[in-house]
């Protein structure tokens, strides 16, 4: 229970005054990213240097990964070759890649230059892997041990081999042939007896995925099999990687972020909010903004027309707002409930109608509910006179409205706006089902196409029923 | 590679037809939540209770895990007590917890009745911890070894002890007093010299949470730490309980799940969305719509107030829905942002203000682009005829349009409407910012309190803005 959080200026004192024992102790008993967060603000990376020279590379490497970008960028333009050779020998190879795909094109290169040869290649290998797929996140330093070893030679095998490995505790078993035949878990390597044969304990029911799947897929296949990594084959079904859990974790947290991006229209950010530039973050919204405005074309059309009908009844006007939100709201709602069950996967197209059937039930429960009580509140707002309805023409504090006449005025209005909000809430839940289950269906991200359309549909929609019923209850 | 999915006819086929070396084959090569998938399509629990007669336990207790909680229930009647015995006897603590959470009380009593005395406590124990504690996803599975064993002697130890327990990936350290004094990784262990003492190779910065934490909390550390586990610790300091990985992905994505229907305004569904009945799905969404709508009433008042000022210039109402739509859109992308990064805890209160200097930078710019843009696209509205300017009189169609006259009546409109545009959309947007860290500094629900509350403001201030510069504008 030693944790505890060191803050910038502590660390920089200590640097400030070489407390190099001390320094050391901190890195005994404080996580790494609790340090590199302290040490993240710290302006002269000469202090920071002061570190990794001072402290077990061991400990330094997770905290030089845990660093963030530029001043890693500031370290390394700072460092001897001979130092950044030290700090990249020991980094995995997939933090490694993950922090070259940051880095400006120059640094980059020199810290290539700056690798041994064959992890060069690796290095350049992953890095063009597409954005996103598998191949991007997997890791190539893995165990791989083959069928025909006994548990006793294969720890022995382990203890030899495994140490720089990303992890030891899911296996890889190859025949003969260097063909993935099985995976073994460590715990049950633990627990074989020493004379057992690797192919006897080994899980056969394993799943692997190709090197171009998509991370998200990824990710899905992770949570559904409850792993702890998984093996990569190219296209030939050779292994050639390996993902682990904490890697997908990140996947995960991307990927959601990505989904609520587009949910609510922002084309989703490359960096965190904190490293995104005023500007990027213009560009990320600004199309999208400007798509919502053109598509309002159709709305302002639709009122144009009916422009005569508002000048005859003014209180008309009062409700458009009210209309456009409520609508828009309610299809919003079940978006966010179909988005999230078509990412998690929960949706089959074997559920397709009975997603329909449901929301459809459900849909009409709300749009009643909604609409009696749109009755009610109406009716109060115009009683109150928060509302003014000319023809009305009084509220309760005026007197002059307990009349059949008045009553009926007001309830014109009343039932109109609550008829034309029902059917609104209503049409904008089926639309708002049908668009994400049929974007996914033409393989179109559900996420991005459906709130800008949704918003034009529910607004057109409602506006031609609540100017055409107008006709009738008005007869204008 | 021999993975591959099983449909509900092969597994009911071989039910049928009585094939048990296939149906055991099957096991071995097949993930058991994909025969689990499979099997909870058929109607009849027999079939399955002759499943889990048929294969090896070791194979089943996971089958049965992954089971939808109504097949459970079907099955848990169905059988005898001491077969249900024997099928509780295999799965681990905390999933048999997570069960008996969703089952009905009299279900549960029979599978308490049917489990050892010991265990029976434990469950018990684990029941009563405050949902979405870290109490309640915890397991009591877990190893605890000795500071002053050696390398060897720990690894003696978990093979004797460690065979049931949820995880041996992480284990505990204490010393003789009983105090968790550091964490030990299995792989360090198997690297380890076998004289080495667990307390020279142990992690002593390690990082605990307490019972009562929430398991939002515990996922976010996970996340922080690259865990595989973490210990539990209770209010005394001591150990109780230990969380692992893969309990830790279901929380995140429950609580992504949350954030995500807070965002759009749906109280969170408990059971997934096909399991919500369509009348449950309506209580969630109903109370959002209603707020909505009684907050709508702000709109209202502002629009019958200037209803005259309609009445003289109907143009002005064309524009009421695209000034609602796209104000409300930009700071909905703004919300998605602060509430994401809220989630993920990188916000600190020390980037406050940098975050509202950022927002306010990106809003002017997004401001100035929409503006213009509006400026140029409503105009092409009113020449194409699109929206009819009675006071322009003519469009492109009917010729009459390029005069000096035409062009300032369109551009009195267009300029009106783009400015409360731009004013809208950085309003909105600065709100937007406002509004999330607000509820977040005050310790509410950043994503519960935003939307509904933004809609209202904005739709408000536009029309303020609108309705005024209307009056300077047209001389009303």
């Amino acid at each position: 229970m030693e944790n505890r959080l060191i803050s910038t200026e502590q660390i920089e004192k200590l640097i400030d005054e070489k407390k190099i024992a001390e320094i050391r102790q901190i890195f005994e008993v404080v996580p790494s990213i609790d340090i590199a967060d302290a040490c993240a603000e710290i302006e002269d990376p000469k202090k920071i240097i002061f570190i990794l020279k001072t402290v077990k590379s061991e400990y330094t490497a997770e905290f030089f990964t845990e660093l963030p970008s530029e001043v890693k960028e500031e370290i390394i333009s700072s460092l001897s070759n001979d130092q950044l050779a030290e700090i990249l020998e020991s980094q995995f190879t997939d933090d490694l890649v993950d922090d070259l795909e940051e880095l400006p094109a120059n640094v980059v290169t020199r810290v290539l230059r700056n690798v041994p040869k064959e992890r060069r290649a690796t290095i350049n290998r992953l890095l063009n892997y597409k954005e996103d797929s598998a191949g991007s996140i997997m890791t190539t330093e893995f165990v791989v041990l083959l069928s025909d070893m006994s548990a006793d030679e294969a720890i022995a095998n382990i203890r030899k081999t495994g140490q720089n490995k990303e992890t030891i505790y899911t296996l890889f078993i190859m025949d003969r042939q260097r063909n993935l035949v099985g995976t073994l878990d460590l715990d049950d390597l633990i627990f074989a007896k020493g004379d057992e044969k690797l192919e006897s304990i080994m899980n056969r029911d394993f799943v692997t995925v190709q090197v171009n799947d998509d991370q998200e897929m990824v990710a899905n296949i992770f949570k559904r099999y409850d792993l702890n990594a998984i093996a990569v084959l190219n296209n030939d079904g050779r292994l050639i990687g390996v993902i682990t859990i904490d890697d997908v974790i990140d996947v995960i947290e991307e990927e959601t972020t990505e989904d609520i991006s587009k949910m609510q229209m922002v084309t989703p950010l490359e960096d965190s909010y904190l490293e995104t530039s005023p500007l990027k973050m213009a560009k990320k919204c600004v199309p999208w903004i400007i798509v919502l405005l053109v598509l309002g074309t159709f709305s302002s059309m639709v009122l144009s027309i009916f422009e005569e009908r508002i000048t005859l009844v003014p209180i008309l006007a009062a409700f458009i707002p009210v209309l456009m939100d409520t609508g828009g709201n309610a299809g919003g709602q079940t978006i966010a409930l179909m988005i999230r069950g078509l990412a998690l996967q929960e949706f089959t197209p074997k559920a397709f109608w009975k997603i329909i059937r449901k929301e459809a039930v459900s849909a009409a429960i709300i749009a009643v509910c909604v609409g009696v009580f749109a009755l009610f509140w109406f009716s109060v707002e115009q009683y109150t006179g928060i509302v003014s309805n000319s023809a009305a023409n009084g509220n309760i504090w005026q007197g002059n409205c307990w009349t059949g006449e008045y009553f009926w005025e007001v309830f014109k209005v009343s039932g109109l706006v609550a008829m034309t909000l029902s059917i609104g809430v209503f049409a904008s839940k089926m639309v708002a089902v049908l668009l994400p289950m049929g974007a996914a269906a033409i393989k179109k991200d559900p996420a991005i196409v459906s709130q800008p359309l949704l918003t034009t549909i529910v607004d057109v929609t409602s506006l031609l029923v609540y100017f055409g019923f107008a006709a009738i209850v008005f007869n204008i």
